[in-house]
């Protein structure tokens, strides 16, 4: 079967031929129809991740068919017993055991869940580890409630976009913000009350004086900005961080949380149980991912050009 | 009656002559036996206090008969309705309201409770704010289980004591942290398993060898020491801060808050139903607050020399 396969640090993907997988006993074959990326692949090329083994096929999101049955892959391998983080043992497909980005996976038939009816391959394969992330950070770490003020910063990113979605499908008011005034406006379109350009200077304040405080805001860059995030939070605000593209916290008021009763969660994907919730929440809710662009498993190089240059809004996608 | 009086910024406080309040429907009159000081009538002298008023009698804290009913008292004004945090009304004994460095104190019924019985009208004067604020950071916001692993930063002030008693007492495996060897060791004789002197190069990564991660760390230092206080949690550790004596927090990893998944709560003070749950609880357990030493309501100026120099262990309390 042909397969993206990781060769080096700073060196091309390979596409290639490789030997098609075969299930044993509590496993499935799963025929992948679409896969898409997330950013943990193009770190894997720049040696930013751990564990790296060459020869591996790469990608954590998958979706096909077992059979004639559609299903989402859960991407967790051994999450282990706590619900709370996983094990010591755990990792994700695609390093250091084979991925989605191929013809075939076999993974353990407890991984798979129906794909949604609603949704195409390519959109049920956007789900599995941004999906995942976003769920647990927003709906079982910050506890979103329904009429809630919500801020997501970095709009744009996958695990972003669907805290966005689902923030949105649970009754909140969603703001975001962004380094760019297109994906702001891009944003709204699909349904956010506004947005700010965290490159305007006091655009905190600003936004702060807009809103009047938000009880919920999901982050994945900290660095210096958190400590603005944080003079934006309500009396009792919940903050999620997934992520640290801007480095080390700096700057950060400890009376403010305290005096607010700030909780702070650092959280990232999400238990067994949690794929499942999240794959029900997006059928209930008809949940559509958004699909920034969608390129030919052999075209895997374009694909990883594209999410190292950060223009993307939404997932990319590959057609397998 | 007589009373300790705030008069200005940098001036000493006076101890004076007053009226004597009076009781309306709904309030009691308390004759204050003992009160006990805090951090914050400190930070008034120095201006560090928000809506500083003159000729307010000072103190949060304290303990006394209303008739021949021993009590102690709730130093919470207007906490408000939401448990998550207090409202834009809300105040604390003793600034901008008068307090309880007094004879006499005029406040809501339902803000007595019934003094411990095991414990001195000192002793029990000595639990309030600290009390409450130990009890809500550990129990409510950190959720200490038994059997679990915990440090206490800056052991010797007043909620560092709390916190350590409180987790003592639930059945956790309590570590301490101090720039005093004698602190230290004064903690190790009340039952701390062993204890670190942050002063030291690389205390963080000796105590992180000899415990292997920390399950529930409180902290009210803040500043660059929280990252190091961060390295020491375990996988899905709580951390609680209550104060910000070394200021901003600097140097924090975003990488280790959602990898460990990391839990950082901010806290302060606590609601009503939170004090009568701490004063339960050292009743149920036979708490014995520390008491670091005992001055005469006329020496007050003393007992804040006392308190400014940061030398106590366990809390100051003045005789009435």
């Amino acid at each position: 079967m042909k397969a993206l396969v990781f060769k080096k640090v700073r060196a091309p993907i390979a596409y290639e031929e490789v030997p098609k997988p075969e299930s044993k006993k509590g496993q499935v074959l799963v025929a992948l129809k679409a896969a898409a990326m997330n950013h943990r692949e193009v770190w894997m090329t720049k040696g930013l991740y751990p564990r790296l083994k060459s020869e591996v096929i790469m990608g954590a999101d998958g979706a096909g068919l077992v059979d004639k049955r559609a299903v989402v892959i859960n991407p967790n391998v051994n999450w282990g017993d706590n619900p709370g983080h996983f094990s010591l043992a755990y990792s994700i497909l695609g390093m250091p055991t084979n991925g989605t980005f191929a013809e075939y996976i076999v993974v353990d038939e407890d991984k798979v869940v129906d794909k949604p009816e609603h949704l195409t391959f390519e959109q049920a394969a956007a789900l599995p580890l941004a999906g995942l992330t976003a769920y647990r950070v927003l709906m079982n770490k910050c506890k979103l409630k329904a009429g809630e003020k919500v801020l997501i910063s970095g709009i744009g990113g996958g695990v972003a976009l669907f805290a966005f979605q689902f923030a949105l499908a649970a009754g909140a008011e969603v703001y975001v913000s962004s380094s760019s005034d297109e994906k702001i406006q891009k944003a709204i379109a699909l349904g956010a009350k506004g947005g700010a350009n965290y490159q305007e200077e006091k655009w905190h304040k600003n936004l702060g004086r807009q809103v009047g405080g938000f009880n919920v805001i999901i982050d994945s860059a900290a660095g210096d900005g958190l400590g603005k995030l944080a003079s934006l939070a309500a009396m009792g605000g919940r903050i999620g961080i997934y992520g640290g593209t801007r480095g080390a916290i700096n700057n950060l008021s400890p009376q403010m949380i305290f005096w607010k009763q700030l909780e702070i969660y650092g959280s990232t994907m999400g238990n067994d149980e949690e794929f499942s919730d999240m794959v029900d929440f997006v059928d209930q809710h008809k949940i559509v991912p958004v699909v920034d662009s969608v390129f030919e498993l052999s075209d895997g190089n374009l694909a990883f050009k594209r999410m190292s240059e950060g223009l993307q809004f939404g997932k990319i996608v590959l057609r397998i």
